[in-house]
This record gives structure tokens, sequence and C-alpha cells, in this order.
């Protein structure tokens, strides 16, 4: 069960003009199972995107760096099932097959084609199986297919994952409709597991490069579910161009705040549902740090508490054993913090400061604020005026679970 | 239950001339435990120790690092239930007042007493207790002690640690013995929890000094269970020079070879056996990396696949699902590493080379594998000479129960 995370409906994830979707159950690893999905881009469409900083990244992720920085971009090929990573030069062939199919299928080059792939790593993509599934993905494509890719898309998710804005760019009512997927293997280092945001907008690829750097630090790079870098994180932004505005070409030009800002606010929904529907989690944490020398030492500190298993079951066990997270806060790696400079809220109560527990504090002050299933932990180190934010989950018996079943 | 630990007896643990031992109960923080233990060193004892690198270090670990410089050690206080870290400029008095208590019962100064504390943490140490529990200690002191202080030190452990050598060093025979305790917020970074070995042989105190960098560097320093770094690591080395050998003062003398390989196999033993009991552990797993440009590379390898979550739980489910540790070796902040040219053991069983799944790898053959209760994880990163060891367990429904259930 997800964290208080309400899934999408068809009508609230706006069709974005010069896009359309189509899913299939291509039977990639299981039957029965929507695990194909095709997004066919109008001409003219700008593409960017942010991968994984796993050494071992995927052949897909591989495949889309190349064809990224080569051609313009008209579709997009989904697996689930399968990640294709750690397979060596048989997933690179793989990958290009992939592209290969869906260019014949659309008339296009294979350089055209962006493959994504998720699922269990070190196991070989039946790439036949996706060959044979793009007919009938081409057959369903459609500009409010929205929705049903989200669900095409999740692998251990409980919940599909979409959002939705619409926004006035330079005089012109825009669209910024996204979807992701991730709920395990969640720390993602430029990227989340996989993201996808599309605008109608239209903005030169040198800001459209830049935008989806600053979106992705402000979304997919601040959640974490178990510390795991995945090798398959991808976030794409699209932009079609076909809303009618005058191309941004500045950052300081009209509309591209707006944009932006709209285009934040969707990247940040799927990121924080990723969260909330972590896997096992019960509760959603966000990690507040502030009073820090430089943004990276904030969200060292973030990372620290959120990926500390006494913290987090600590969370999940709603029970305010908070020295643990003074234990983490030492353990995140900057040598000359003074702890004595250190303060800690949960929500609006003060736990700690000058080394030790606050005089204020009462244990049934921290038993009240460990309840709710969203909590806010707040940290203030002292040192300067730099912070950061990391968002997060507990930790219960059933990641255990799940992640000792996942393949079975 | 721990992972194939046979826990020590009586007759095990050699006494070590010069070292006496007494517990009592106390009632730290829970009644009917014995949560405190006196260890009484004879005149011209030696000792060396190793400590947390966690900024909010204890207490306790802040007076025995002022002590260790100025004063020839002649006691160690050591109380379960509270860890006295989090607890600012009071838990220092709180542990100085400890230090003052057994100076006045023993008659020695308080700067030659050592203090050390292990429990929750930010809560208050009741040195009331401790100072109304030492006589008790005091009149058990015995040589023949180190089985119940093993027992004495523990908190979450389900079983008490300890280990014993003898070797002949400069024509004598001398003895080794050391206890440990920890189970969780196990990832020491220059020593463990807490670990105290002692020898009756005679050693400079530059030597000791060395000696005992040089053994926690391989024993406690190659374990995790949870890759939390906990705020009391303290690892003490005791050497009572009553055993009658020349003192030894040079690394090249006789002696110092076989004093050096008696007390790393005893830190090893008792290093090894926290991650046996580690909480929840059903697995023992040895991940040795070879082939690394550096030692700090090869064990940050190590580190990252024996903290990843995934990887623990499939160990956890006994389930080959190799590419998780695929994704760890990528995930462990190696920029340059080549996954071309990475090597994957389990066992004597070939899993991965040239960037994916061996030709030779069977799913039965990874099944068989991952079944035994020790396991050995052999990593080849193909750039080097260098090597390291990590030592590990798996990831259970138990350590959530553990750690959700903790204080209650």
């Amino acid at each position: 069960m997800p964290v208080t995370l309400a899934p999408p409906t068809p009508a609230s994830l706006h069709p974005v003009a010069g896009v359309r979707l189509g899913v299939t159950e291509a039977g990639i690893r299981k039957a029965n199972r929507r695990d194909l999905t095709l997004i066919e881009l109008a001409p003219g469409s700008r593409v960017a995107g942010v991968f994984t900083q796993n050494r071992f990244c995927a052949a897909p992720v591989q495949v889309c760096k190349q064809h990224l920085s080569s051609g313009s971009i008209r579709a997009l090929v989904i697996n689930t099932g399968i990640a294709n990573a750690g397979t060596g030069a048989a997933g690179l062939a793989a990958s290009n097959a992939s592209c290969d199919a869906v260019a014949k299928l659309l008339g296009i080059n294979a350089a055209q084609v962006l493959p994504f792939s998720t699922g269990v790593i070190m196991e070989s993509l039946p790439f036949d199986r996706i060959a044979a599934g793009l007919p009938a993905c081409q057959a369903a494509l459609k500009s409010d297919g929205w929705f049903e890719a989200a669900h095409a898309i999740m692998t251990t998710d409980t919940v599909a994952k979409g959002a939705s804005r619409q926004a006035s760019v330079g005089g012109k009512p825009v669209t910024v409709t996204g979807i992701s997927k991730g709920a395990g293997m969640i720390k993602p280092n430029m990227a989340t597991m996989l993201g996808f945001v599309a605008t109608d907008a239209a903005i030169s690829q040198r800001l459209l490069d830049q935008m989806v750097k600053d979106v992705a630090d402000e979304s997919f790079n601040c959640v974490t579910v178990d510390g795991d870098t995945s090798t398959n994180d991808s976030f794409v932004f699209i932009a079609t161009a076909q809303a009618g505005n005058a191309e941004i070409t500045d950052a300081a030009a009209p509309g591209y705040a707006e944009l932006k800002q709209a285009v934040t606010a969707v990247a940040q929904q799927l990121a924080q549902a990723i969260v909330r529907d972590g896997e096992g989690a019960t509760k959603f944490i966000e990690i507040a740090v502030s009073g820090g020398a430089t943004r990276d030492e904030c969200k060292a500190i973030g990372y620290a508490i959120a990926h500390s298993p006494l913290v987090k079951t600590a969370f999940f066990a709603s029970d305010p054993n908070l020295g643990r997270i003074l234990g983490a806060i030492g353990n995140s790696g900057i040598a000359d913090l003074d702890v004595s400079k250190v303060k800690l809220w949960l929500g609006d109560v003060l736990v700690s400061e000058n080394g030790g527990r606050a005089a204020s504090y009462k244990e049934e002050d921290g038993s009240r604020i460990m309840k709710p299933a969203e909590i806010l932990v707040r940290v203030d180190l002292g040192r300067g005026g730099a912070q950061g934010k990391v968002w997060t989950c507990d930790f219960s018996y059933d990641y255990v679970k799940i992640n000792a079943d996942y393949r079975s």
C-alpha cells in the first residue's frame, strides 16, 4: 500500500500535442501483462535526457545516449520484465535490434529511436518478442494513451504514476504531462528509474538540455528508497513545439520560468510518487537540511539519514528512537562537522541541540510526531546558508518480503 | 539464531596474567541484567585503542582518547543499556564521574580509567547506578572472568563473543584473549562496537599503537551488518608485560610476527562473530575483491555489495538474483571502472564476465551456491594487484523486527 498517493485518473493526464502512446502485452518475461510501450513523437520534437551514473549501466542507456547525441528523436520504446543490464555485447545488439524494429515500422531511422528497459538484471532481452509486439503498439497509438502507458511501465510498483500541469507560456496555453515507474533499487543519481515528461511548448535544444538537468536535481535526484542506484535510471524530457508559442531560446525570455515551474511540479510529483510507492513503504519522509556550507553536504546529511536501516526501521515502528538520526548525521562523512551546532526537529518538535537532547524535548512529543504517514525531519547544521532536501520512505517487513520474493 | 557460531566456553578463554574482570547487575536501564563490567590491569600494562569516526562520537569515546594520551591505564569500566552518545556536556560529565568512581575504589587516578558505554543513543547515563554497582564488580574481580564479561557487555547480541590463542613469543608462552559485542549499527570505521583484547606479552607502546591499527584493519574494519557506523565503536588492545618475554621494541624482533598473528586471529574471530550474530542474520558472507588498483577501491566494492539491501535480501531468500551484485559493483563510486573486465564468482561458480552473464553459468549452479549458511563472493576487477575483504550477513525479516522493537 503506497503512502498517501492518489493514482492518476485517465482524465487527469492531459494529452500533449505531438505525442501518441500505445501499449501491448508482448510476453517479455511473463504472460498477461502490458509490458511494451511505444511513444511516437511528431517531427520537429526535441528530446533531452539524464541517465544513471551506475558503471554497469544498461545497454538501452548506452544506446539512448548515442542516439540523443546524433539524431532527431521520433520514438521511444519501453519494455518491462528484463532490464537488459549486465548483458554485455549481446545486450547492446538486442537494444539496437529493438530500435531497428521500431524504425522499420514507423519509416524512420534506428538512430531516431530511444530504447528503455526495466526489470531483472543479467538476463537476456528477447527482442524478437518486442518486434512481434510492436505492430499492436502502433495500432494502439493515441494522444490520450498516457494513463495506459503509466500502467504498462510498472514493475514492482503498486500504483501507476502520472502527473500533468497546464501553464501559459509566451501567451499560449501549454501542457506538461509525465509518467514514471519505480519502487525499489531507487537512489537516482542524475535520474530516476524511468521518467518521461513531455510538453507541447517550443524551446531550444540548449535550454531543453539545461532544464532536464535542473529539474532532475530538484525532483528525481532528491528521492531514495534503498540507496541502490539502478543500472537503468533514465529521465527523458520531450518538447514537441506544437503549442504555437514563440520558441524559447533564452532563460530570461517570457514563459521560460512558467514552463520550468510546471515541469518541476510534474517531475516532483512523479518523483515523490516513487517514494510513496517505495517497496514496503508505510511512511513518507521529507528530510530538509539547512545551514550547510554547500548544497552537496546538505544532501549528504539527508541521504545518510535516509539510507540508515536503523532510522528507517524506527520510522516503520513509529518509535522515537531519535538518537539513531544523530548517529546517521555523524556518519555522513563531513569530517569537520561541529555537532554542538547541529539542531534536529521532527515536525515542530525540537529534538536535539548542543550535541544532545533538547531540554524541552519530551518523549511523548516524539511519539506523537512519529505516528502520521507523512513526517518532516529538519536538520540545521549551523555552518552556512546552503540547503538540500531528500524524500524517502521507511523500511518494513514488506521491503524484505518483496525483495526476497522478486523474480519468483 | 547466529550463523555457524559456536559460543565460547569458560575454559576456552584463557586468563591473561595481569588482567582481572568482574561484572554485576547495576540496573542501568533494565533490571536483572548483568550490565556493568570492571576490568583491572596490573601496573605496567600498556593500552592502545582505535575509535569510531562518527562525528557524533559518544562521551566515553572522547574521554577514552583523552585518558589514553595522558595516563598509564589501570582500569576499564563498561556499561550496557545506555550509549551515552548524543548527550552533550552532561554526557561528558557522566563519563568522567564514572571514571572518578572507579579511581576512588581502586586508589588510582581518574585519568587511568577508560570508560565504555553501549546501548540507546541520546539518553542520559545514570552514573549514580554505575557508582553504586562498582563495589560488586570489584568484589567479583577474577582472572578467569572473561566468560562472564563477554556476557555482561552484550546488548542485542544473541550469543557471547570471545576468542583466545596461545603463542610463543621470544621463547616464552604468551596468551591473547579477547571479547567483543555488537549485532546492529555495525560498520566499524577504525574499530568495532566494543572489542577488548589483552595479552600478557611485553611490547613497546609505539608498536602496540601500530599493532592495534593494523589488526583493526584486518578484522573489525572488514565487517558490516547494516552500514551504520556506531557512535561508540571502540577496539582496545592491552599488553600487561607479565609473560616474561623481553620487551618487543622492533617489528623485526623475534616474537613480533607471532604475537601479531595471534592477536589478528583473535580479533578476526571476534569481528566475524559480530557478523555471524548480526541482527536477523541467516547467512555469513565473505566478499573477497582482487585485481583492484588500490586496497581502498577493493574495500569500496566490497562494502557496496555488502550494504545493498537488494543483494542482502537476495541472500536471505537464497535467490541467485545475481544481477543485483553487478548493480552494486557499478554503484560503488569508482568512476573509471571498466565493467567489461570485471569477473564475479559465487563460490567456485563463474557468474559474470565481459560485462554480462558468463556463458558457462547455469541458474541451477547459482541456486546451489546460494543455499549454504556460508557463502564466498569473489570479484576480480582486472585493473591492478590490490585486494580487500569484507564480511557481512544477509538482511531478513528479523532485522526489521529487532530494530522496530529495540527499546521496547
